[in-house]
């Protein structure tokens, strides 16, 4: 195995470092940016390499950011390829790549994998991630969960070994409630102490992030809305300070909470809220499909009311980094941090519901058709990413679905438009859609709700197909594009019945 | 036992008509209003009873309406009440009297126990109540639901066997998704066959009311969306072209949906989404208090976001007639009318959650304020209703809380604003708070929202007051007011930790 770091998405190799030294390119950054204020930012992933972007364009142009991530195979193509000009995150906010380029321009954004670079850092935002594993069974059913904070611990550690004593750490991870007190500080603490510097000056918030991968990548950061606290006091006014000269907080205001605990709790609450209401349009869609309704058109009937108007959709399911994980986050919290003897019984079950889609959705597929097995079938999967018009394939419930057609002999073909390369399943994704349309398929499957799939030209190609059928999953296809279709061939739709 | 029926509210005493015979001084109304239309309405409930005098009072004022109710101990005293010129409902939505006073100026608007006053109406509105039995242990843990839908089909018979050929039937009562299909078509069609009239003219449409008792009551009927069907197309269209005289729809879109079930099942997925938010925001306040932060302020953070505006606060628990039962009915017509052999677990699972939170609540007060027994305490309860600023206590949650302490041998009294006669426990309300307040309590108890106890005079008076313990029960008190209180005494919320 060579010593190469690959980009996922366009296969470009990066050879990774001898050792952990980094210095020369630090030190030639720091005296291009001599004047300015130096942002460290840990983890370059979805929202610690946009962070960095964002930081890097504050309005008063008073910061230089330095991004650090691990000098390995998972990670060192991100260092590579920003620091050769290239942005590691394709993005369809054409903001991310203007706000990228400004800061070549600039030369104020550096990526290392040199942990030495906290050293030199007024202000470290911690982005790293922060992962549950589950095990389920295979048809979708959680089966239990766990939780190790070691690596987050490990960074944590790393920040400490390097840090100033009157650093400001920003900790914007989504971490179980309890954990910027009972780990981030004391695991700070006793690294300042092994280096025997005072710990009473360092300043430790947190304030998570409502990053949203898609068209409105940097608003979601610059200008939204943002939860703070700090650990004292002094944390708490420092991140406060910190946040205005970044974030658009006159339109925004931020709001303060009173402890690291209550703004933990709510991250991981507004995420189980999301989760349980899906969770919950899920349920209601199996009645619909039994009553012979349709529940998209009830729903958006609702949603008239103005305090119903974020009901829920249900889908093929539910996916992402953060509304697969948060509500366990939250009972592993319960349990392991305030030592309660009950769960969150409600938003796990979210969990489980949404958990089981993919699954059900594929049982479906097999049930309103006719099929008892899918061998040779051929499938063709529109969209694998977890959400409409967005790149992200993380936990995406595609692939539970695609697993499912594999393991029972079909031969799936897939389309997006915003991935290429299908890191979880490690095969390439087609782009090119009417190519993929004009090839002979059993089965078409919308399986994500993205603007390219509901163009009148892509509607009108599959009504004019024979010998097809087609599952939305979404229900994107509207009334009469189902009456169009089902003049040829047979199309069905989770969460309604029959027209 | 005399043959009187009593408005609950004011003592007032109606004797009872000796028969169902009213015909005299329905040819009189009919009579003054010969050139209105004429609408009937079957009872004169919180939705009747308004209902009528919006029809009454339609812009055009094409109409003369028909309340009918039954003429029994538990109903007559709204039609002698109405017939006296007093409308049976007080209410904060100063229109609600105005509306009826314009009524009875205009003469438009009769109430009466004769059936036969549906056999004049061209439109008749059914207001009847549709109830679900629930039974539950002492802990409030809900053990068995039952639907006995018996009431209600006599009630579409009787329109039956009165009303026109080619009446329009409108359902607005809220019933199993199914019903106006599997029970009010072939009920009504089977009374006109045994009159021997065709059944092709009848329209039966169905159009759930979203009345909201409290300041914006004619508001909710007149002036807010509405999802309508009808049991065949020109059922749908007589239905729309109705609500279109009587609702504001020109700033409040109708929205048409395919048939009776998917209207049906709109109204109790709306109402078991409310009810299924408060189960979660409740299962979350539970985590709060142990980790000491106030998630009333947490809730209040995550809801800057627009997507999370309408996210629920917990409380004392659940009331009114709607959300309690909504998702049982669901469960009840998924098994009953659509032979599903499953559940709406989630849904049910919010009811029973909401069902056991006054108990908790009282539970919660003992444990807070370290109480084995509450033999002999004085409890003063701040509210009865199930809402804020809204005299209405079906099924109000302060009632098992009420028991629970009256079964420990507590010495409970109450004050609400709205109400004066608890009709549920048979219990005179104070009216005058501040006399209340000035007598001697060993606790005070936070236990509606009324805008009355969260102005600063109550507010520095319970401040003032010594030996007292006070519970909020509803995250009504602000922190400085905790601050304050606690100076003298102990207050304790449900749904945050200590200050």
């Amino acid at each position: 195995m060579k010593n190469i770091s690959i980009n996922p998405f366009n296969g470009k190799e990066y050879n990774l470092p001898e050792n952990d030294k980094d210095q020369t390119s630090i030190n030639r950054f720091l005296k291009i940016n001599k004047n300015k204020n130096i942002i460290a930012v840990q983890g370059l992933g979805f929202v610690g390499a946009v962070m960095s972007i964002v930081c890097a364009n504050s309005n008063k142009n008073e910061y230089a950011v330095i991004g650090v991530d691990l000098g390995n195979k998972n990670n060192y193509w991100k260092i590579g390829s920003i620091n050769q000009g290239n942005f590691p995150i394709k993005s369809s906010d054409p903001k991310v790549e203007q706000y990228f380029q400004n800061t070549v321009k600039m030369g104020n954004f550096l990526a290392t994998h040199d942990p030495v670079a906290y050293s030199y850092a007024d202000t470290i935002i911690v982005d790293v991630n922060l992962d549950v594993n589950k095990k389920s069974d295979n048809e979708g059913e959680l089966i239990s969960y766990d939780l190790d904070l070691s690596p987050f611990k490990l960074a944590i550690s790393t920040i400490g070994k390097y840090c100033r004593e009157d650093a400001l750490i920003l900790v914007e991870t989504t971490v179980p409630p309890g954990t910027c007190k009972q780990v981030v500080q004391p695991t700070i603490q006793n690294e300042l102490k092994k280096r025997n510097l005072p710990t009473n000056k360092i300043k430790i918030g947190h304030s998570y992030e409502r990053v949203m991968p898609g068209p409105e990548y940097i608003n979601s950061i610059k200008n939204f809305y943002r939860v703070y606290s700090g650990v004292d006091e002094n944390s708490a006014i420092e991140t406060e300070k910190f946040l205005k000269t970044i974030i658009s907080t006159k339109e925004y205001p931020l709001t303060r909470l009173v402890n690291t605990n209550a703004t933990e709790m709510a991250k991981v609450l507004e995420n189980s809220y999301r989760a349980m209401n899906i969770a919950f349009a899920v349920e209601w869609s199996r009645f619909a499909e039994e009553a012979e309704v349709n529940l998209y058109e009830i729903i958006d009937s609702i949603r008239m009311r103005p305090t119903h108007s974020n009901m829920m959709y249900p889908g093929i399911g539910v996916g992402g980094y953060c509304l697969t994980k948060d509500p366990l986050l939250a009972s592993w919290a319960k349990i392991n941090h305030f030592n309660s003897n009950h769960n969150l019984g409600q938003s796990e079950k979210g969990v489980k519901i949404n958990d089981k889609m993919p699954h059900y959705a594929f049982e479906f597929m097999k049930k309103v058709f006719d099929l008892n097995s899918l061998a040779n079938k051929k499938i063709l999967l529109l969209g694998v990413s977890y959400r409409s018009d967005v790149g992200d394939t993380r936990y995406s419930p595609v692939e539970p679905f695609y697993l499912n057609c594999i393991d029972d002999k079909a031969k799936v073909d897939t389309h997006d438009p915003y991935v290429q390369y299908w890191e979880e399943i490690k095969i390439k994704v087609s782009q090119d859609l009417h190519k993929k349309l004009d090839e002979i398929w059993d089965i078409i499957v919308f399986s994500a709700a993205h603007s390219e799939y509901k163009s009148p030209k892509v509607i009108s190609k599959i009504c004019k197909m024979s010998n097809v059928k087609v599952l939305d999953t979404l229900g994107i296809l509207e009334q009469n594009d189902i009456i169009e279709i089902n003049k040829n061939n047979k199309v069905k739709v989770l969460g309604r019945g029959d027209i």
